[in-house]
């Protein structure tokens, strides 16, 4: 009777570079990245997308990949795709588009993944001050389970979801994305004491046209070179959705993203097969080649309707997210909590970030206690279905953020018990993670209070 | 057999005031306030509270208590109460304290609770900038159901918890506290840009001998105005545990707290029917009068078995909190995003805060379509058990959180949908919340796009 | 403003007995039991109610009560309570009354309970052939956990609910209920093979004025001989509801229950802290004295709108439940599976209580390999919130019935594992229940082939 | 580094024929039908399987399929699959085999499914004497989804699961079921008075040559014809595991299984995309092609250690199956009641199977009312995730089972309200199921007193 089979709009051949692939991919944001396929209301059907990196990181033994990574693809993309309604009329700007999530996977023959800490001239990530080094482990998937080599005694069911998920953004947004960030870069260092506690660098990451790839446009030409330039990068979530990493975004979720573009052009990528809330290593899901089973609907005039812009223009809006009930629920948690005072033991205003870098330095010293090293730990939160909550956000000067770690992906019992932490041989948990020299001359922070 | 009752060390009597209770309450952390009880590990024992103003809010029709609110007595605390071994020896400071939360519930007799927010010159709250005036809901409780007749169409089962719970501090970590705050108050405004965003006054709230109470300490005496003086407030969290605020530390949890003095002498207090994360409103759970069945265990040398020092000293350290497996569970989640980019369009660095704000306007705004206020909305999110993350924290430059909201709880169906938004006049949810004038001269921040 | 204490309309003082409580009890339906209290629909009201004995199960050192317990009176309920709608006029024959679960608990200053198999020749249960002994386990309260002295190394948090509640029957469908259950006394040995394997006595429980308690009716009197004559006993759950041992009908649950005389008149009693799919032992939940928070909604004319007759008469209905989100949530689960073969290997015809007896069989025997007594695991599976079900009941000719048990009440992990069972010293479970001899004749099942 | 794909060690070829796969397909239980293939503990494989009747039943317009199925080829299964240590010793009798579902699906171009009952007179169902044409209902996938054009106005996530997995039984075991079986389809009339209740025929279904499969066996020679006479039916769950039919054992589940024969031959098939407990309609889950990702490990010697028989020889066991956190989870239910009470009006002694089916009756009677016919409530309480529980099996004479209902699967609220139901156009379920006529002459069971 009916067609049921997904009809598969964007293939990947995982032999192919991202580049040479059937539907070219693309890596930045921009309204005049042609789609390369189009979709109906109503049909569900599948895309397939390599992992960020289109295969740059390796299953292999050992982080150089990670450590000399070059950062200027992130992240690969497969899109844009166009969305049609019924009568073929493309969504138009100010519609909102309903994205459903079918169903979703790594690619078959691909069921591996890998967790990073980048060096910390590199690219950083949220504890890159702590843990400078480029680290690597890799994760293999057993159906819905993953499991490392590098990090024994953990495995847990993956909730897996598409990092990134977004529409093109009009050449007036594009304009407003740009701007803001170029004045964080260029004055953001003189401003904002929060770049004293959290070290990433750069502040933000500018349009280049190094690394650049964009679809249907042939490099080098002039077409290119001119939207490379003013294409924006895919590393954070924005207006148009992007790189949300909203764990819980899995199976049988629904994303409204606003439409800046006819056609919608949506394009996703960055497949996890697992993450925690805050992906704090910054390359910290289980980062995977994957497929999306998706089925798309058009709110018209839905913008209007059920967004609000929140800024000085009417693009100022964000993405809405529907969760639903289908994904592994845990009934047991270890909470730690952070407050608003760093490691140098100074006090910041409500400031969630450093509240939550807190609870994240908690948590790690603590489950290290259990015989991990510190750096799998990290790798570990970083990945692991694990829920950062901002607890109190009014209770100056401390903002109260926690981290709950479920109980059950351990194969033993990390809860606080009367008499010593179960330590010993057994339990310390080798090999440890595979990790890089770092060689850099800036700072680490230290903490001679802490364990080990 | 066995004696099963759990034993009451402090009763409350509503008909008197905080200072008046048998078991004198206290409002402030300072190593000298005596306990008023003696528990011993493994007895299951009752403490009863006050709603922390002490019974100064009251179920009328009318919030002009809450804007002419004296904040200097806040909070009002059950305690504190020595914790014993089975041979009566008392914790000592390194050991770790087990507090379990057998049950917990309002006061017979006193099942009401109110949310409020403060006037934006008096506490002020997460969004007082856009909602300066003083505003209360009354919630009236039905069994574990609260219902509100100034926030119609809601109704949700209360994961209810205690606001604070703490040991006493020693004065080695009470000076710590007292610098550090002492510091941020005095410059934060010339180096902390979140300063211009959330807009809260004042920075810091330190020691006064305003309003303070110290249990069996009488005022007036030399002792009393020394303590008085250097006690900290309680309105922050902090090492000791204290306004933790964590939603889910209901019936069945367990905190784990450091031991700073002998005794370890905790306190708890501030009863919440429910909260939201972030307890946005400032006066924000369901806040009422209650009480605790708790049991103790003394891990002893637990702090330096399972916490670490994060910070300059040993005393730097945080709690730990276990979740467990009973309460209410919601299906469906209405999620809403937020990046660190502030109402100005201007671009904030990795900022969890600045991104939780826009989540909430957001969610502000888009339930206001379906018939309710903004100031309804914005009561109701500070108070419902809704959950607030952070998604992304190291996508530079935008911190990513979102808020999800159980769809549940309301008596319509709030997602959207092809086709407008239910609105008209069965939709408009009247009453709205009580609300007092804004008489200040702070500004407002306006936002000339947003609905209504 | 508005009242919020629930009002007490059924008040219980456990220093009387059941007779002599202010608004008397009773224990059998008939439409001429007086109701003792009013309730208006949309009120919270409070019903309090003693254990289904009537105090006669003490908290003891011994069984010898529960061997020679009088079963005559069995249950004791809080009731009849009539409800009339907000102006007043009593619900009427053909109405569903919607009777919602605000709030239960146990009687303050009563928290303890019991679990209890009769002996085989006075009363049984379900495994009576099995375990033929009169047995008691006394569990204690530790706000919402239960634990037993009797049944070491198991807590769990109670999903506390009454074992009964339903309206009075109209005379015409008492008159069914006496006649087809004295039908089925008389023959159903001859007719029916599941009495073979069932070995409970007597088939059925006809009126009898030995024990009876009437509420208002004095006893003694012409009135009351002539109602105890043919008032029905209330161990069956019936079409007016009664005895329906639903383990989830816990805070926030609703009741439709069919209305067949005047008022509703509807009654509760027999609480339990916590409850096994099946009630296997009979004095099977942790049965206690308690309290429940209703609240009432009169559906005019419901019964023909909502319920269908399944029967010769329009009075052959049944009642419907909701259950809510307000329960504790297990994610792990252990699940032992039977089929319709009895013990001594003989196959039934879809037989779905042949099928759950093995299963329940299965299940003993297993958890007794880790250090329990069989009588034990009887009484922990008869309380626990264990789930049975009926998983197959066409593939004939086996019926299979499943018993899922959640992993995480035990204080050790009882999953298969590779490698032996971890018996020893440290896992036998001392002391046992309180147990009684068997000194009847009645043939008990052995097996030959199980474990000790 | 590792192998990450699981290996394919059974194909199905859709195209073909069950007896025409590479690895030829069975559908009998016998010791001697040989292995089609290896596996090892400790690796991830994949196992692939055509629907149960091998590609029977259409994807048409028309029920006549279901009304004219042969029923002697019942049920296609994969397998045997031989089982080996890492040192390539096979399980031998008396090992537990431990089988964990790591993933499954439909499989790929295959994603659809049907629900259908058998005419009254071909194989029937639960509820036959009231349903007695075939019918049949398509569903179809989106995803994790399925959505019938036959049963408008539900959706739902599948808790996809195998039907049928067991191993080989010894020659011991099978006469032990030839031997019963025999016994109760020769003298079960007389004897069992739940056959007048359940009208299902045959009683057993006992080996038979006709459509009989036996994998490696060519069908025809003399080996073949001797397994093909006492080789047992596929239908009834039994010792070995078999068509157990629970519905939870979806991702994350273990099966431990006893091994009876060197190497456990273990057989899978029977892949349902949902089923309600008990799979009222018999051919009545979501019926499908599909694959299975498993791994085994062995515990040796672990049928003394873990399982118990329960009868008069040591083979009379039953698996033991694991359910884990990774499944769909509902938060508000419908729960409808069943009392051992049957149509009639006629008392059964505590007997499950008539309270179910009472509860199934009351539960499509109720449905119906909202827009359904009734026989498309019987396929989708058939398939749809609800609960089937037996609530009460000791409150003489009635057993009480009950039937709960996920309320969210339905576009609708299907709650009891004031008021009266909203049926109408609107909501009259069109088109409706395929149905044949019913041609026979057994009587049917008529309710006059129930709705339309």
């Amino acid at each position: 009777m009916a067609p049921t089979t997904p009809r598969l709009v964007i293939p990947i051949d995982l032999k192919k570079k991202p580049w040479e692939q059937n539907q070219p991919l693309h890596n930045r944001w921009h309204p005049q990245i042609p789609p390369v396929a189009d979709v109906k209301v109503g049909e569900v059907f599948r895309v397939e997308m390599v992992d960020w990196t289109g295969g740059a990181v390796k299953d292999d033994d050992c982080a150089i990949d990670i450590k000399f990574i070059d950062l200027s693809p992130v992240h690969y993309l497969s899109g844009p795709i166009r969305v049609l309604d019924k009568d073929g009329i493309p969504a138009k700007p100010g519609d909102l588009l309903v994205v459903e999530i079918c169903n979703l996977g790594p690619l078959p023959g691909d069921e591996w993944g890998f967790t990073a800490s980048f060096d910390r001239e590199n690219g950083g990530g949220f504890l890159t001050d702590h843990f400078p080094s480029a680290t690597k482990a890799i994760w293999y998937f057993e159906g819905i389970f993953a499991y490392s080599p590098h990090i024994p005694g953990v495995r847990f069911p993956g909730l897996t979801h598409p990092g990134i998920i977004g529409t093109a953004p009009s050449m007036e947004l594009l304009n407003i994305w740009n701007e803001r960030e170029r004045e964080l870069e260029k004055n953001g260092h003189q401003t904002l004491k929060l770049c004293e506690v959290l070290h990433s660098r750069p502040l933000a990451n500018l349009p280049t046209t190094k690394g650049c790839l964009l679809g249907k446009i042939p490099v080098g030409t002039a077409g290119w070179e001119t939207i490379a330039k003013e294409a924006a990068r895919t590393i954070p979530g924005r207006e148009n959705g992007g790189n949300c990493d909203i764990k819980n975004l899995s199976r049988g979720s629904k994303i409204y993203l606003p439409v800046f573009v006819e056609g919608a052009n949506f394009s996703t990528g960055d497949m996890h097969f697992s993450q925690g809330d805050g992906e704090i290593a910054f390359c910290g899901a289980i980062e995977m080649s994957g497929f999306l089973e998706l089925k798309c609907e058009i709110i018209r005039g839905g913008m209007k309707e059920y967004l609000t812009p929140m800024g000085p223009t009417p693009l100022h809006v964000n993405p809405i997210f529907e969760i639903g009930p289908v994904e592994p629920r845990f009934s047991e948690w270890l909470v730690f909590e952070g407050i608003s005072v760093d490691e140098s033991g100074r006090q910041h205003y409500l400031d969630a970030s450093v509240a939550y870098k807190r609870a994240v330095l908690n948590a790690i010293d603590y489950l290290s206690k259990f015989g991990y090293s510190k750096e799998q730990v990290y790798l570990l939160l970083s990945c692991c279905p694990c829920e950062g909550r901002i607890s109190g956000i009014v209770d100056s000067p401390n903002a109260l953020a926690t981290l709950a770690i479920p109980t059950a992906i351990f194969d033993q019992d990390i809860r606080p018990k009367i008499g010593k932490v179960p330590v010993g041989p057994r339990l310390v948990r080798k090999p440890d993670v595979l990790r890089c020299t770092y060689d850099g001359n800036l700072p680490t922070t230290k903490n001679p209070a802490a364990s080990m």
